[in-house]
């Protein structure tokens, strides 16, 4: 029987898009990318909109594998398609800072050779998540922020836009209403949610390496030269075949003081829990412990993946074969089959 | 028998230094102050001259608990009195970037709030732990770079210096070495070793709160706008009263990309070792997959020790009670009794 099982298991993989060139042509795992949106309080309003974008950035991402990428390529093509979109706080669309500009974070991290790329404090750049990218691809250095990261990113071939360009009406809006709220003399902070979310992906290729990115333009109102956890490696993103692959989202602050991506990495590594388990043992105990709600998507060293929120709600989405995936709110689990062009 | 013990462990325990205004004011723990002064591979001509520095600063650390500063004022102090000494590579004679500047990272963090204060791409400033403190208390924001944590930093007091004031004339003649060596067309990078290390303590009060901080200037020849472990919390700089408190030094893209603090937290959260152990297990176990070396000095969260490095030398040093325990190469441990003044 066990052999049975073993052969159907073969025959299947066999069918699954091709291996990237860095694999040795065995088919081994099942190729996936994860996406999600930022957890938060969606307005429910926004949920079907915040779906299509998730539902998207997977299948982008899941294609890139299609044409031979590695999972590394996945995870930068699922984010670049939701920094298009001004419904995410990230690239386009971004929320902006207390004076009203764009300001970006975004890391990257290959799990085969642990080298990551991060970037801080860009702006008028479309795609930080390339920009980090092309850090981890180009550089001896891991983390680049500021001016000079942008010239480096320039060198590069990356295109710096017209000042402004990424603010959008809808970010602007927000900051809007944000400020009616702020009492800049008491340095009263509200408690402002606004519906656009933190981005992020994983995903895991045929030969099981994993990849995770996180891109983001932080928190809304936020000082010039504040860095948030989306760029930090062990606390936004972490990928390491030896463990996992993880994207984290959620109150900045917390999830950075907390090094959510690592712990749950190593919740993963101690226990020989699964993504899932290592998520919920994790946020639950950051919430006890911290008062503060956040949001994971991560993959085992296996391919399970763990989708987990103590906020409101987490636009998510994976591919998986011809399956889509996704939810937004708790208990949410939709599925619908895709065709493959 | 056990009675006697703890009745002579209270008595001995009552004689300590007092507890800091946030404790109940009960003894509970021995208070110490561990600091390093770098791992790499120190010329052994400036062996005694590293020692001096590190043992001043593990004295200055320890008094501050003695006049009833808390962990967190304990490494404040220590590092500061190691980023005036221009024989390590934090504040003034820190190593330069390649256009001979000085660009300063550090971060702190307190166990009992996991509040943190990182801050990236200073200049100028003689303290950058001074400034990651005050912004570890005054800001709602964990982590701030360049020109905007410049200016925080200004508004709440701190000295920018006249443009230049840190680059010391070691750091000068130290650059021109490496540039000798370095050929920018071709993008060759020279394994350049300098005798200056990142700076970093760890302390623990009286009623065991648990505190660590890091400081660097970062690697010879940098690019501006790199970042590297100091300033992160998790790579290099942790502290947490239910894990321990760490600050790690070595290669620091190496730091990052592993994630070297907080995996050292989990191994002793999770594998119950000691501060020591864990070291051990977490730096051989990167040292053999990522071929690269690094120095910890850590507490766990009972107050023991651990000094560890893979590197060829750090200069370490701790104070208590009135005695100072040091050393810089491979299985030195020296220590002497100090005067209480």
């Amino acid at each position: 029987m066990a052999n049975f099982f073993t052969v159907l298991s073969l025959l299947y993989l066999s069918t699954l898009v091709s291996c990237c060139d860095r694999c040795d042509g065995q088919v081994k795992f099942e190729p996936l990318v994860l996406v999600h949106g930022g957890a938060g309080k969606a307005d429910p309003t926004k949920a079907t909109k915040l779906l299509t974008g998730v539902r998207l950035a997977a299948r982008v991402g899941y294609k890139e594998m299609a044409k031979g990428g590695c999972a590394l390529d996945a995870v930068e093509a699922a984010i670049r398609s939701m920094e298009l979109d001004d419904d995410f706080n990230a690239g386009y669309g971004s929320v902006l800072t207390i004076d009203g500009r764009v300001e970006n974070d975004a890391s990257i991290m290959d799990g085969v050779t642990l080298k990551a790329g991060c970037v801080s404090l860009i702006t008028d750049i479309l795609h930080p998540i390339s920009v980090a990218r092309k850090i981890l691809d180009k550089l001896p250095y891991t983390y680049m922020a500021g001016n000079n990261a942008m010239r480096f990113a320039e060198g590069q071939g990356v295109h710096i836009l017209k000042t402004g360009s990424l603010v959008s009406d809808s970010a602007l809006k927000e900051l809007n209403n944000y400020k009616n709220q702020l009492n800049m003399s008491t340095w009263f902070i509200p408690d402002y949610h606004t519906y656009k979310g933190t981005i992020g992906a994983v995903a895991i290729d045929s030969c099981g390496n994993l990849a995770a990115g996180t891109s983001a333009g932080g928190s809304i109102g936020k000082l010039s030269g504040r860095i948030g956890d989306s760029s930090l490696i062990g606390s936004g993103t972490y990928a390491d075949n030896n463990l996992g692959a993880i994207s984290v989202t959620g109150g900045g602050e917390i999830s950075l003081r907390y090094n959510v991506a690592q712990r749950i990495m190593q919740n993963m590594n101690y226990m020989s829990t699964n993504a899932q388990q290592a998520a919920e043992n994790v946020l639950d105990e950051m919430n006890k412990r911290m008062k503060a709600t956040a949001g994971v998507i991560l993959l085992d060293k296996f391919g399970n993946t763990g989708i987990y929120f103590t906020a409101k709600s987490m636009p998510w989405a994976y591919q998986k074969r011809d399956s889509l995936h996704f939810g937004i709110f708790k208990g949410e689990h939709f599925s619908e089959k895709i065709s493959s062009q």
